[in-house]
Formats: C-alpha cells, structure tokens, sequence
C-alpha cells in the first residue's frame, strides 16, 4: 500500500538484488525507516526484536533470511544452520517454522553454487503468494462493505459513507501486501466506496492506535482512532455497518482465536445486529481444533505492556512512561477467543464462508475432517 | 479508607477548625499530595482543575468552599458571588449545583454573623450524610459478595477467594468515604472476605490504573489491573464472579449510564452468567427518564485524552506522551449506556434492587412516577 504517496510492501529485494529491505515496525508510527538486511543476522534481529511482526512477514522474512544466509554458507551445514538461528528467534511463531520448512525443502536437492538463485526465487515465491491470497481476500471482502454501503443508499462520506470497526491490526504491516482484516477495506476504499474506519486503540500494545491509524491514514482512508471501550456505543446508536478483524488462528469449526478484546466487539455487534466478519487466509485454520474456547491456550505476556506505555514526549524524543502506581500487580492476557455463534462470517482468499464446519470444508474440501 | 496505614476521607477539616485539606488527585497515583484549601478561591481552583473528582466530591467542596467564603463576605451578596463562582468551574456537575442550593437555602435566612458557624456545619452534614450513604450500600453489597463466596465453598485467597471484576474509578476517591461500587468490597475485605479484585484501566483516562488500583492498594485489597479488553475472556474462564460497575446516572426504569466501556462488561457479564450489579445511591437516579440509550446524551469530550498519555519516565518525572500518529483523528466518547435487561441488580443504601421501574419504585416509594 501507499505510504507518502508511494506504493510500498513491508519486505523487498533491493536493485542490487542481494540486500533486503523491511519497515522497522518499532519506529511506527513517529518514524517511517528503511532498513536494509544484509546477512543471516540482521534477518534474525529483525524477527527477534520484532522490527516486522504479524504471522505472514515473519514467514517471508525467514525465507529472505534463508536467502541472505546463502551467501555466507549454502552448504547442506550452512542451511541447517540458517534454519537453526531463525527458528530460534520466535519459536512459537507458525509462519516461521512453515517457511523454514519449505526453504529447506527447496533448497536440500539443489546442487550448492545454484542454491542462492533458488532461495532468493522461493522467497520471492512465498511473498507473492501472501500478497495473492489477501488480495483475493480482499476483493471478496469488498463485496461485504460494496453490499452494506448500497444497501443504506450508497451515501457519500460527508452523509456517513459506509463504518466499518477494526480492532488491532491485520493490515498490509502484518502481512507482505493488503492485509487481512483490512484488504476488504483498501480494495472498498480504491474502488470508490466510501469507507470510514474505527479503529480500536487495542491496548496494551497500542497496535491500532500505532499501526492501523498510521498505515490507513498513509493510503488515505478516512478512519477515526477510539478507545477500545468505545465500540459498543457506537453500535448502540448505528454508527457501525459491519466489524472486520483478523485472526491468528481459527478452528476448523469457526471458532476465532485474536487479539485480547475480539469477544467483547463480537458481543456487541450480535447485541445491535452488525455483521461481525472475520478476514482468515486459510494457512491460518487449524483443521485439528473443535472448541476454540476450551481447547486454545493462552499467552500471558509480561505486565510490563500494560504498565508501560511507550509515545513522543515534548522534545521530540520517544519515551516511556508508568502509568500505574508503584509496585500495583498486572495481568497481560493477549488472546481471546470468539464462539463461532457470535460469527457472521469467514472472508477466506476462495469466498466468505459461514463461522462452521461445514462452511469451512465446504470452501476447502482437501482439509474435510474424516467423520 | 486508609493511605499509607492511615485512616483518610478525601475531604476533612484541618485542626484549625477553618482550613479545608482535601487530596490532590491529578497527582496520583505517583505522589499523594494533601493541599489544605483556606479561600473560595482555593476551592473553586480545586474543582476546575480536576484536584477533586466523582460527583459526590464535588458536591463536598462546594459546600466547604461556602463555608471557607464566609470568613471574606458572609453578607446575602458575598452568598450570591459564592454560589456563582463555584457553579462557574463545573456548571454540568449535578452534586455541585444541589450542594450550592443547599448551602445557599440554609444560610438565607441565618443571622450573618452566624454563617460561617452553620455553613460549616451544614458542610459537614453533608458529608457525613454521603457517607453514610455510601457505607450503607457497601453492607448491602458486601453480603452479595459473601453470597458469592459461600456459594463458591469459601475458597482462600490462595484458592482463587471470590472475584470482583470493577470499571473506572467509583472508590472513595469519587466521594467522600468508601465508595459505590468499591464500598461493598471494602466492607468484604474488613469483614475478612478473602476479595480480589480485577481492576479495568478504563482508557481513555485510566481512572482504574491512576486511581482504583491504588485505593485498593493502599487499603490493602488485593487486585490485579488490567487492559480493558480482558474481561470477556477472564468471563468465559470462570475468573469473575461478579462484576460491580458505579453509575453516573440511571434511569427510574434501571438503565445504568456509567463510564465508557461498561456496557462491553455488561455484555460479556450476560453471556457468561455472571451477575453484574451496579453500585447506585440514590441521589443518581434521574426519574425523568425511561430509555437510557435513546435519552441520555453522550458527552464527547477532548481527543487529546485518547492521543497523549500522562505517566512516570525513567528520570522519576511526570510527562505527557502522544502514542498516535501525527495528525490521526481520534473520537472520544465520555460514557455509555447498558440497558436494563444486563443488569443483575441496582445495590442502593436500602438495599439491592432489581433494575426495573418496579424494583426502583418498590425501594424508593416517595418518587414513584404517577401513572
């Protein structure tokens, strides 16, 4: 997408086709920086230290990281080394492991002098692949905001255009292109349609209020950034047409596990009759889980998130701040999850399924659960 | 409640018998600060800059900073510029404008002579009568916590006690002494109910963060604060048992409009079976109105309270930051409203009632609305 004009994906080959370039997504939003990776350890600090986060970059990014590593070591030791040091940066990330697996399959048969040229290919591969299933994710999601703007009257953006609710950031910053929960919006808002977007602050990480806001704002889609109390109000009084957000991992049966707070805004559409979608490429099913409720663990992150907010102070400079008193005792959960009865619908990259097991299958019979 | 080991109420006579001291609360929770009040202009300062909050606070001062206006010009004119300097700093304040009547009402038909003695005492009074108020529905509340409790097997702390879920700040901070909906946990905790609390931050201006927590702490109630997101899957994991929410003002049919957010927990309280009561005195119900949602106006009030964070950096000073992106759009919703039908019951000073017009008029027969 856009950023000051210009078109932009979040990782890329540079001219001299060796270097790769990525967003340092920790500078957002007070500062746009390039940086350059030129070896297997910068790809690695960039995925530790989270400068690209969101499961489908971190993907590309390993598989990039594989590519730079090739470089230094394209032996059968020197692959297995690469897998080694990036797997180790995130180990509980899925993408990653999902891309390191397939760079080692490409690369294991292919004769060593050749091995660069076809790690860079496959990396490449993978990254236009991403870019393709959100896209076509988004375009079948921009039939659902085309379809609720037509059905109030096609009003234009001064008379309330059509109000969509995010909440977190499934945006192009997570993924390599378009986004999730957010593709249906870019791909609403370049056909014409005049999208608004509420975007969720999404404490304690602030990565509505960090990201969502900035990477909108940058392609120039209108949206209003709320506290993520706020949501409910809104629906109450029709000033939301349809929720979308993204998810990091859904059960073969609808179930949707994302960021702390999903529930609450899926409580709130089915209270007020507003959609309530979900963009969910489908590398993100997992086929194996019933009742995502019961049987998703999760995380506990450190309360220093919540403790700690992070924000440019007067001089200029960024700082951070407590903003709770001394020695007070903080939870930090990061995920929740949404029952499938709560769910409108799925907008996968082959169509909008219903939140069910027989919709998901229906769309992608190969992963149909043997009775 | 006490600070620090020692008893406090957020307003008191100093021993001089004239001066006012009252607790800065923009302070909190990084220093506390006791700043004694000796003018009508100290406590007009004390209202407009927010040193004080929570209606029944301000209505408090107000009345003290009568009285503290009697010692410059007790005459009916120096009565009149009293009463119109201390509306002026809140005109929208409800408590503030009953308590100036009051004071107003009872010094008229006094000798001058004998108005600083009787608005003194009638400043006093009024305190006194608010927290009585305030004790009386934390004895009604506390017994639905105790209910919990027992009906849990009386499990210790240790064994996960009984849990409170609380939105926003309705401690002793917002009133004279114990609170609403923090009064029936504290008269939990001194009854040695083994209570824990979980503490919403309520952004925008993390009145649970910058306040409850540190009532709480400091009163030796243990508490856990978190993001204002998290409710809803602490719900569906059993974690809470009951949630109590204070209101700002509710409807003679039982609509609660309280801080922004509430009606999320509401939901999320009704789809987990929870109760969820709101701790309600009754000088805050309006019986003018029937539908919350349809009939309340919703205050927007300054972006700058989403996009600046206030808090503690490393250097040990307080500073402000902007967490968005320069030039993002922020909305800022003050409150909302949770219909009637989420709500288990209205904990008032004669008891709890059941949130319905019934319930209500059944508790407080004198405001009964005609047929």
């Amino acid at each position: 997408m856009r950023v000051d004009g210009k078109p932009y994906r979040t990782i890329w080959l540079a001219d001299d086709g060796k270097t790769v370039e990525i967003i340092d997504q920790t500078r957002l939003p007070h500062e746009f920086v390039v940086v350059p990776l030129n070896s297997l350890a910068d790809a690695c600090t960039a995925i530790a230290d989270m400068w690209v986060r969101g499961a489908p970059l971190i993907g590309a990014t390993a598989a990039y990281g594989m590519a730079l590593a090739m470089w230094g070591d394209a032996s059968d030791q020197g692959v297995k080394a690469a897998y080694d040091r990036l797997y180790a940066t995130r180990p509980t990330a899925v993408n990653l492991r999902w891309a390191l697996d397939d760079l080692k399959a490409v690369l294991d048969p292919v004769p060593v002098p050749q091995r660069i040229e076809a790690a860079y290919a496959r990396a490449a591969e993978i990254c236009n692949e991403d870019v393709e299933i959100c896209s076509s994710l988004g375009e079948h999601g921009a039939e659902l905001i085309r379809a609720a703007w037509e059905k109030k009257g096609k009003p234009s953006l001064e008379d309330g255009g059509v109000n969509v609710l995010t909440h977190c950031n499934a945006g192009w910053l997570a993924t390599v292109d378009w986004g999730t929960a957010l593709a249906p919006i870019y791909k609403a808002h370049d056909a014409g349609i005049p999208v608004h977007v509420w975007v969720d602050e999404t404490r304690p990480r602030n990565q509505g209020a960090s990201l969502t806001a900035w990477e909108l704002g940058q392609h120039g889609v209108p949206n209003t950034l709320i506290v993520d109390n706020v949501g409910g109000h809104l629906m109450q009084h029709g000033k939301v047409d349809l929720v979308i957000t993204g998810t990091d991992r859904t059960t073969g049966t609808g179930d949707v596990c994302n960021k702390i707070g999903t529930y609450l805004k899926a409580l709130a559409a089915h209270d007020n009759d507003v959609p309530f979608y979900v963009g969910l490429p489908s590398p993100t099913i997992d086929w194996t889980l019933t009742d995502g409720v019961q049987e998703i663990p999760i995380e506990e992150r450190d309360a220093s998130e919540v403790t700690v907010m992070t924000g440019r102070v007067a001089d200029g400079s960024v700082q951070d701040v407590s903003i709770i008193p001394d020695g007070a005792k903080a939870a930090n959960y990061a995920f929740d999850v949404t029952p499938r009865r709560l769910v409108t619908g799925l907008i996968t990259e082959r169509g909008v399924s219903e939140a069910s097991p027989e919709g998901l299958t229906a769309l992608f019979p190969e992963f149909a659960i043997p009775e």
